[in-house]
């Protein structure tokens, strides 16, 4: 469930492109007014406004706001008004090309989002960049980093509920087998993970903790500091709990000595209208503060406003 | 270019219908009557006359063809009459349960078809089989061959036209010290060929001839009864000179003792609306006969019929 609040009256799109012109004019600009309207609006009301704000003005309102805005605030507004499709690729854009081993938002991307959603993110990446997700993916990587990772981008999954138990049963036994020979880079281990649906892996996973009494994600802690262990696990988290994945992420960002604003940015633009209700309860659950709370401690000024209306806070 | 034809004047579907069902009824089967109308009814068109058939008789169209025909003629007008996608799904589906080294009827379906007419297959086989055609593909093939396969189903790739030349040296430089090495299943060898463009491929491959005066597929062929080497080699084919390939496809087919029905009715029935008509005129060339008339000496009966009709036959 989405955490961003959108006013019950109608809303005109023509006034909220003269709004965000007049926040942009004179001297300095008006943060508020921008966080007043962009951050209360959803992704169609967010496309019209783009577009009034273009046929206009004849300027793109991405390019304004990025003359106008900067740093943390620049980058979650930025991120925020982009187009959720034009959002994926672009991260996933930024991911392949600043590659380094312990990178988990290609991961992120592609193992959260339905099959729907990635195939419109690799579409508009078709749009953006002239070329393939997968291409880029698989030139910048090499090894069993892009063994794992070309598979999970390319797969377009099945989303139905059907579960096959016997395969699960199987799967399981292999997935554990696997593990006890220390094989994580396996041709099986891999298809299973890159190929099956989620509902079949999650059937798998469970089969694997009732045959073996541990989750699969225990057992794949030998070398906490193997990076592709790391996004192993990471992987796993983000098919079968995207909740907890984007809780642990959200924790990280804010929970040590400086905040990781990129990681905190990147979960609140992309997951405010999708699921941030359930990242926020599981925040709340797991470290006993609301996510708000914790948000507004660890950061300030319009980044602060911005991200505390995102995730609906009652002081934003 | 398509070879059916299409009647000028408004088609009925009411009437199709009723006289499918006529063709169907009483002693014996009409079959010219069948040919008659299929035959010469586009995609759009079957689509309409599957819709009516099933709501007018409450039966699938499909099980009705499939009792009253058989043979190669029941499969030709079986896959005829499917939906473009999927017929591709179904062959696709077909060829990783009978799965077999030198089958390379996956890497034409994956290869051959833009990457907007390979989703809607994968679409269709999520709806048909409940799982993806990764998943298939990947759990009946191993080692080098689901090495090759796997990307090249998954892969979406990009479509444009846009070339890198700089990178289409390379890569072609790439692909040549791998294959002096005598490394095929090289990782970027497999990378290249899975996820670059078509345009892009074709851009390197030309390159490559550039700068090593021989066609990869020529210094592809140091084992001729390597089955590894025979599916990299269609591979190429297939994402460089279609029409190429499905010409020499027909050939063999039909140029030896026993035809390969199989392979020609595949060939007909998804190319006839697609571009049978640049792979005639390629057959004619390189075999200084027309294909109408190599195909009517080489089949008989309703099969050969419906095939001629297809083919755009004056003969039909």
């Amino acid at each position: 469930m989405s955490t961003i609040t959108v006013p019950e009256c109608a809303i005109s799109v023509a006034d909220d492109v003269e709004q965000l012109r007049k926040a942009f004019s004179g001297w300095g600009t008006n943060e508020d007014l921008i966080i007043k309207i962009l951050a209360h609006r959803n992704a169609e009301q967010k496309k019209q406004i783009r577009e009034a704000y273009a046929s206009t003005y004849n300027e793109d309102l991405l390019k304004a706001l990025d003359k106008e805005l900067s740093n943390d605030f620049e980058r979650l507004v930025h991120l925020w008004t982009l187009d959720a499709s034009e959002r994926d690729a672009y991260l996933a854009n930024e991911a392949t090309k600043r590659w380094t081993k312990s990178n988990s938002v290609l991961v992120e991307i592609v193992c959260t989002r339905s099959a729907h959603d990635l195939l419109l993110a690799k579409k508009a990446y078709h749009n953006c960049y002239k070329k393939s997700m997968e291409e880029d993916v698989a030139y910048h990587t090499t090894g069993d980093f892009r063994k794992l990772l070309l598979p999970l981008v390319a797969t377009y999954r099945y989303e139905g509920n059907d579960v096959n138990m016997t395969l699960a049963k199987t799967e399981a036994k292999l997935l554990h087998s696997k593990i006890s020979e220390k094989c994580y880079n396996d041709d099986d281990f891999i298809r299973i993970i890159a190929t099956r649906s989620k509902a079949q892996i999650n059937a798998t996973l469970n089969q694997y903790k009732n045959q073996f009494g541990k989750d699969i994600n225990k057992d794949l802690k030998e070398d906490p500091k193997d990076e592709y262990l790391t996004l192993l696990r990471a992987t796993i988290k983000c098919l079968t709990y995207p909740e907890k994945y984007f809780e642990k992420v959200i924790r990280r960002s804010i929970n040590k000595t400086g905040t990781d604003e990129g990681a905190l940015t990147r979960v609140v633009a992309t997951r405010a209208e999708i699921d941030m209700k359930a990242i926020a309860d599981q925040y709340q659950k797991r470290n006993s503060v609301p996510l708000d709370k914790a948000v507004a401690k660890d950061t300030r000024g319009d980044y602060e406003d911005m991200l505390l209306a995102l995730l609906g806070s009652a002081d934003a």
